[in-house]
């Protein structure tokens, strides 16, 4: 297989040239580079890639719904073809388990037909109509249509951690296709072999099925610049990215000091606080000590969604501590993605550890070897929390700060943290009731709230919010996880006094594609 | 009625004290100032407004939908019980006829009616129901419930060109209350004493409706410096603008700027570009003459879709130039918003005229007097048009180029073109149908198409879209007039395994509401 990969851009319906060495992928657990070679697009090839895109707007844009769903699910066929590839290479590129890799797989090629089939369905564009009322006093009422549209050309980042879910064809270039727009895509330096296989896959997806060349390209580029110069192209009307605050926030004020702004949908740090109630703890602390430990370390802790800060009232919970303390001591390190996570996340582990009322719970007795990252667990008095700004940030991996206080104090503190992707409450229905407060003042610091269970294993579905206020996400009126996800690349265009023949099928007087409408109010 | 007016800012329950005069209403036909002076909220006031918003974001935003409705109603007629005083104080702040601000009264009680109507009726808020599937393999399916909660407090800004229904209690206002969003108004210093009446209004039907203080504020302040403080105070969720492009692109600045970076909805320029195709022509050149000159002057061309930019095909609509001309000569200078307006208005003007290649079609035989502006209607080549980057701007007033070339010509133009807020076609269905790719072009650059009308008059309705692309406003995925304007205020959040009885009713089993909802991906 590795003998088919080029080492080259996809740009539209062909491949890069160029000669700018960027990089191999690298064997995590051997520390060894991989073949081929991987050459960094050329200005000129970014500057076809995004013309090709703007191009191919009216056309693509213009195509009906269930035709982008049949480029969607051959997109997904064309990933199932190629699934031992993405098993034999993912897991070296990545670190990650080859079982890990297959359900990613399976992930991805779901988050396509989620998509595909919302097109099929088709209310999804929220179609309003409003008839006219040419007696209306004192000035008539006009026929007034609307429908959300496609923005334009989008900028999709691969993302480290979900290295074909949130990457090539995954859930940002799977809602910005189906939503219209096209999509020029940047490859994540650290798993460029990945890249290549789903984007020669989109490519052939493409061609099968007729779209107009340039609906999708793939950059290979050192640094950021590539990047960069993508999102400061004036024809790119969105960014979507997964990945660092740094970078999400570097894209954000690129973005916003472009001379036409657009929107950035950056999803960056998040340490999704658990509150943990007496309830929880009188069911059975070890349970929740186990089920606490798995979600912490599942994928090496290298989910947006970990668990990093837990909030355990004080003077409860030492049979739950001394379980976790147990567990971590046992834990195994794992190889982490690449070799800047592993080092950040040694340097974040060790910066938590000697901060001022940081008290060690447990560290994992095996050593870390070469890239791996290995479990730790912390404790601070939740006014040392508060005053300690270091202590709010994120250890991305298998690490988590658990703060002590008062139920009071806890719920007092909730608005000072930061916006989260989710926040947990552990506790019973009656507890949950009692704290309602508390749970008020969750919501308004989070995207997703969570009962009784904890935030890794975010379901693709109609009503998954993954996403929350800043820093969580640059725009948390939006999600990158689910249907609603394609709401972050349309916009509503309305039409007044149109001739029914001239109108988009959505729109027509007699409902031709049978989609839900909202028709002078009511909806139908 | 001015002798009950205090001249000092709404601070939730409370009035402003102070003694810093920022300024006073004018009598914009005589240029002399009205009682009484108006004096700035204090820094500490400003900051207690902003704090009460915050700390009545929690009751309010819980507040059933029905109860936020009935604030609304009650809104509207206590300001239908000053329509008196409103319509003595508006001609005078504003220089608007009577019947103008008659009419205004009414379209801002009918929105405040309107977002009511929607929160009664309740599936506004896009409830999603996944349920759980404990055995599915490999993991089980939780269940996952969405809906859209309030962003938090935000902050309004006046419109000096809609004094009652872009201002304080106006679209930007009724959205925001209606999402659950506590209201910060800034006033805008053109019409103060229009801007009191309303606050108070509103300050009355809150306390007679039971909100808690600090739902709404109004704060009034010389220059920008207590709008800019608003918008960089922490607990400000989102920002509402109506403006010119320099204010809203400092908005814009200013809130990206923040440590946690918001939403500003700002609705700055247009000039609503509308293409005379020949069948329009055809039809009648003098009596499509006599519905343009209506569009453009009507409220001294003073309407952000104003159409102030005519792509007419070369070598036709000499009947039409020709009554155009005869209708700005006699027409009338009409007094303008305020001194400032009416100066850019002028300027705009003469750098219309002065430049190289623009001829003059028309102006008004009358002599504008003080404070007014008066009709003027210029021409130029279409090449010419885009060599000068000038002649995209707005001539803020009853003034519009036209621009010559082919209509091959003209459709190339059109992707030059910024975001505008409407783009109109004049002509035959079948010219509509044949010109379909030059539609499509307009479609990309604006947020509303009008076939055969002028883009003034916006019809509020659920299926409105005043908004569109850069610069026309700073975000085109959202509208400021109709009842979408209330998801420019909200975000999505997502309920993961709560019990019922601690989930909002919207998303409740029994849906007790009798909402529209999603229950696992069929629209139930």
């Amino acid at each position: 297989m590795t003998s088919s990969l080029l080492g080259t851009s996809i740009i539209g319906y062909s491949r890069g040239s160029g000669s700018d060495v960027c990089g191999r992928g690298i064997h995590q657990a051997a520390g060894a580079p991989l073949e081929p070679d991987y050459v960094s697009a050329t200005t000129e090839e970014m500057n076809r890639a995004v013309e090709l895109a703007a191009a191919a707007f009216p056309e693509y844009s213009a195509l009906p719904g269930k035709v982008r769903a049949g480029f969607l699910r051959a997109i997904a066929a064309e990933i199932e073809g190629v699934a031992e590839d993405l098993a034999s290479r993912g897991p070296l590129e990545t670190g990650l388990p080859e079982a890990r890799l297959r359900g990613e797989t399976g992930r991805t090629t779901g988050q396509l037909r989620l998509f595909a089939s919302l097109l099929e369905e088709g209310s999804w564009v929220d179609a309003r109509i409003e008839h006219a009322q040419p007696d209306r006093a004192p000035v008539p009422k006009p026929d007034v249509r609307s429908m959300l549209r496609p923005l334009g050309p989008v900028a999709v980042f691969c993302a480290s951690n979900f290295p074909l879910a949130f990457s090539v064809a995954g859930g940002d270039t799977a809602s910005a296709l189906a939503a219209g727009c096209p999509v020029v895509v940047i490859a994540h330096a650290s798993h460029p072999g990945l890249a290549e296989i789903v984007g020669a896959a989109v490519m052939r997806a493409a061609l099968a099925t007729g779209m107009p060349e340039g609906v999708f390209s793939l950059l290979y580029g050192g640094g950021r610049s590539i990047g960069m110069s993508v999102v400061q192209h004036p024809v790119i009307q969105a960014v979507g990215f997964t990945g660092s605050r740094a970078g999400g926030t570097a894209l954000m004020a690129a973005a916003a000091n472009r001379e036409q702004p657009i929107p950035v949908y950056a999803e960056m740090s998040s340490v999704n606080p658990v509150v943990i109630l007496p309830g929880a703890l009188a069911r059975g602390e070890v349970a929740l000590a186990e089920a606490f430990f798995g979600s912490l370390t599942l994928g090496v802790g290298q989910f947006c969604t970990n668990p990093g800060l837990v909030f355990l009232p004080e003077g409860t919970g030492a049979e739950f501590l001394g379980k976790l303390k147990s567990l971590v001591e046992a834990g195994s390190p794992g190889t982490m993605l690449n070799g800047s996570i592993c080092r950040a996340f040694a340097d974040e582990v060790e910066a938590f550890a000697s901060t001022e009322g940081v008290e060690t719970i447990a560290r994992c007795a095996t050593p870390a070897g070469p890239g791996q990252g290995a479990p730790a667990v912390f404790s601070v008095s939740l006014r040392r929390f508060l005053e300690a700004d270091l202590l709010q940030g994120e250890m991305f991996g298998p690490a988590a700060l658990i703060v002590r206080g008062s139920i009071v104090e806890i719920e007092a503190a909730i608005p000072e943290l930061e916006g989260q992707l989710t926040a947990t409450v552990h506790g019973t229905e009656a507890e949950l009731a009692a704290h309602a407060s508390l749970v008020a003042a969750l919501q308004q610091r989070a995207g997703r709230l969570i009962f009784n269970a904890f935030p890794t294993g975010v379901e693709v579905c109609h009503s998954m919010v993954h996403g929350g206020p800043f820093p969580a996400t640059s725009d948390g009126r939006s999600t990158s996880v689910g249907s609603m996800a394609i709401h972050r690349f349309v916009r509503p265009v309305a039409w007044q006094g149109f001739p029914d023949s001239c109108l988009p099928a959505e729109l027509q007087e007699g409902n031709p594609l049978g989609i839900r409408r909202m028709v002078d109010g009511v909806n139908a």
